[in-house]
């Protein structure tokens, strides 16, 4: 038990993002602190140190195991603690407040779908919340405990963690929900396939996470979204098991599969899913372009889009947002395009991925072809500190929180039309906001996920502020910047899912019928609507426990 | 009135495929009939004479319009008899038999939504089936009258045929539902854009159509179904109308488009749509490859599908089915392998492809690069001929419902790695049941769209028959194929949608709480359940009308 099961043999951190044995030295937190201090000129942060097991005070269990889930159910504390908290700036601050005021009352650690099925007739029984856990990455507070149920237990999938079965055939494995990113590819490569599925949480976050909030990996067009490379879903609700047919296409009604896509637990739990893979890449070619401006260079990147030449990789970052991440120097947008196959040289598609590029007057700064040498550039130069970067900085986020600034992301979708209008009028905002709030601060953005359609733009806003506000600060930003995108026309969520955080905003995107039908069908399956709870819907106020 | 409204102008055949004033001559009629019987080996079949209107009785209108319906309700003949019926074999026999028993009652031509609207709430009230209809070129009794209710309601959406909005910066346009294929391209065709979306109904399908039975169109891979093409989805249900959000991409909660996406009508009336558009083709590149099995083919067709490269066309028919369209002489497997873009060369892309062919032992019979004659190649040879026949084959259908033999096609997907062992079993049982039922008869394939994970065969079935037991000759020969695909882990509709025709056995397919869940979400906002009885779900045996 404690957190070792799931987690191949040991266990990680729960105050930060990797595992125990993996120290972050008190000189990376200090070089970090100093980094962020000078870009929001501070003096001298006050650096909250990391807190310990012994340091929290946990309200008691209010529930009690029955004997036949205690083989598999525990309410020890540092079970109780490590599932308390996700990875927001909201989280890691209260983590470093030391508050675990709400903590679940009991973790499970099923080994099968039938200790699944006994812990959701328990909490259907009692009418206590049953929150799945993957991997815990979530930034949007998506497995909190709900204040108006009398217990809470958590689910943790994490000893579903093997691939059940390969088909390389079809390119296709049936995969355990709960497996993390990296046991995944692990798994995959003696079968020289891989999901190529690789959010910057990849290394703590699990596939059926993955699913339940419709999170997007490693591939800037095409295969966007996880939503694509799913086959089949398996999920156990509190009324029974769903399996949905392995189909590569089908027209046969409502596709059974979208319906558990993004629905963040609230309508069962995903314990396999037959997936697609693709083979591992054989050939790349990489170029890394500057533009003046943040605009100009979006013109480039939407008409490589709409070329249907679907590069794998198309980040592109704006002034800021390249200096941070020792890509640029500040003064240009720098735009990472990349070109993969498994199958075939893929320098044609990266030549006319170039030309477009010139044609919106982007300079190339460097290039390489298919081959060995392509591996390496998106190892080095912009293309390798990016991707450092993007592995490396999870691990430090808690240090913002520990100082006291305000730091967080945010990310969003919308068609090209309204493009530079609403980024323009997001960023004037959240500017104008950070003078009132925070006395100034940091709004850059990127791309990193492409439509023909629209782009899906992904904002990082820093600013200044100090332990006795940060949240609250934070909380006016985020505000500020979920209000603009909802009533512009953005959606409120691309890739980080909808959580207890957006609540609010995702009840005034999606059409209130719409979600009466949800509801509907979530009544169905969930009459006692013990399912992760505050996730997408909420308990109709008439509610009546059904026996 | 009299269905001239959605029409162009011009009134449709009732009893075939076509306007009206496009003649069929004897001439073709008896051409058509001997090629059939020759494949048949039939002796002079008895080719019924076209049904005339004259000489049809319906029962009388179970039900009167209201006042405030009138201007666009009718009980006239001709309307309600254009729409008894779709364009499957099924329906083609009945029409040449002249039984129209289940006529509708009433066909309504809505102008606008508070027209559907209104009309919904009077078959809620009364408690009639309320069908919308699209262009009637259903093939599986997607828009027959249930038998269980008091009255039936065809509400025929052809006045809703505009585009509304073009949005050539993210290139999308907002698209009412009644909108036929061709005055669709045409009123995109200024704009340089193209919905690209044409399966062989395209000249008298809509597109609400299109998106409430999961149309697969024009492209062999990558954007098969209209699924992908759907930016967001304007609906009205009988208890108010849904509209979603444009979105390139979003990852807030289940998405809402794909609830209504496949409904078939079930789940309220889709009646705009916002839709992604591509870019008016400019490069072309082609090539003609047989090979000396299907199932030799078939491995070339998988590896392309694998690699990424995604050709627009990838038909490839075996030694039948590509001598029945004029594309080969009998003896070999046919690959018709495109590739097309508006924005560059596709070459590189047809020479990989080509390769890959080879490797598989393929012999390249014709190839066109990129460039004009590219265009020309698609319209003569072995392309040209099937292209021709793509088109005009349906205009012939009748003539085997009128001839009475049994001739019916149907289609699936599944995993590569059931192909073979799939396809064989079922040409076995079709061979053998033809041998048993009809004496023989002829069972060919092709694969139209393919998906990195399986394709999806279609499959056509001819056998000879007579008007006495044509309709039953061809029920049984269709559930042998229905059985071995729902039992061997095929899908019982790749893309010509469930309907009546296929709900038992998509009962089969859909897990049964998935279909409790999808209750749940109809029941909400139809509590009635008027929408289009007998498709997807079924009005439960407890039903009470709610007042």
């Amino acid at each position: 038990m404690s957190g070792e099961s799931g987690y191949y043999g040991k266990r990680r951190k729960w105050h930060s993002w990797g595992y125990e044995d993996e120290g972050i030295t008190p000189a990376e937190v200090k070089e970090m602190a100093e980094r962020v201090a000078q870009r929001l000129n501070i003096d001298e942060p006050v650096i909250l140190p990391d807190p310990t097991l012994e340091e929290l005070v946990l309200r008691e269990p209010r529930i009690k195991i029955p004997a036949s889930l205690q083989p598999f159910c525990t309410t020890d504390k540092w079970d109780r603690v490590f599932h308390t908290y996700g990875k927001s700036f909201k989280d890691l601050t209260k983590i470093y407040r030391r508050d675990f005021d709400n903590a679940p009352d009991v973790v499970a650690y099923p080994k099968d779908e039938a200790d699944i099925a006994a812990v959701l007739d328990w909490c259907g029984d009692k009418g206590y919340a049953a929150i799945p856990f993957g991997g815990g990455s979530s930034v949007t507070d998506g497995f909190g405990c709900p204040e108006d149920y009398p217990g809470a237990v958590i689910i943790d999938l994490g000893n579903l963690n093997k691939i059940l079965e390969v088909d390389d055939v079809s390119r296709c494995a049936l995969i355990q929900a709960g497996i993390l990113g990296p046991a995944l590819e692990e798994q995959l490569k003696p079968k020289g396939l891989t999901l190529r599925h690789i959010p910057q949480s990849w290394e703590f976050s699990s596939l059926g996470g993955w699913i339940a909030t419709r999170s997007s990996g490693h591939y800037a067009t095409h295969l966007t979204h996880i939503d694509e490379s799913v086959e089949s879903l398996r999920v156990v609700t509190p009324k029974g098991t769903i399996e949905n047919r392995r189909l590569p296409g089908s027209g046969a009604g409502p596709d059974p599969d979208r319906l558990f896509i993004g629905s963040e637990g609230s309508l069962g739990i995903i314990t396999e899913a037959w997936m697609r893979l693709q083979g591992r890449v054989k050939f790349r070619a990489n170029a890394t372009i500057t533009f003046d401006s943040f605009y100009q260079g979006a013109g480039a990147v939407r008409e490589i889009t709409q070329a249907g030449l679907f590069p794998a990789n198309a980040r592109y970052l704006d002034e800021q947002d390249a200096k941070f991440y020792g890509a640029g120097d500040g003064s240009k947008s720098v735009l990472l395009l990349g070109f993969e196959s498994a199958d075939h040289p893929v320098d044609a598609w990266l030549e006319r991925g170039i030309e477009i590029c010139k044609d919106h007057g982007g300079s190339v700064e460097t290039k390489t072809g298919s081959g060995g040498d392509a591996l390496q550039s998106s190892r080095s130069g912009a293309q390798g500190n990016w991707r450092k970067q993007f592995r490396y900085l999870p691990r430090m986020m808690h240090t913002r929180a520990a100082m006291g600034v305000v730091s967080f992301t945010f990310e969003t979708a919308y068609t090209w039309d309204k493009f530079e209008s609403i980024d323009t009028e997001v960023i004037r905002r959240l500017k104008k906001a950070q003078e009132e709030i925070t006395g100034g601060g940091i709004v850059c953005r990127r791309f990193s996920f492409l439509y023909p359609d629209g782009p899906a733009p992904y904002y990082t806003v820093v600013a200044p502020s100090d332990h006795s506000r940060s949240l609250e600060d934070y909380q006016a930003l985020s505000d500020v910047a979920s209000d603009a995108l909802t009533e512009l026309g953005g959606t409120i969520t691309h890739h980080h899912a909808v959580g207890r955080s957006f609540r609010p905003w995702y009840d005034k995107e999606v059409d209130p019928l719409y979600r009466a039908m949800l509801a509907g069908a979530k009544n169905t399956i969930d009459p006692n609507w013990i399912m992760n709870p505050g996730m997408i819907l909420d308990r109709p106020a008439h509610f009546k426990m059904v026996g």
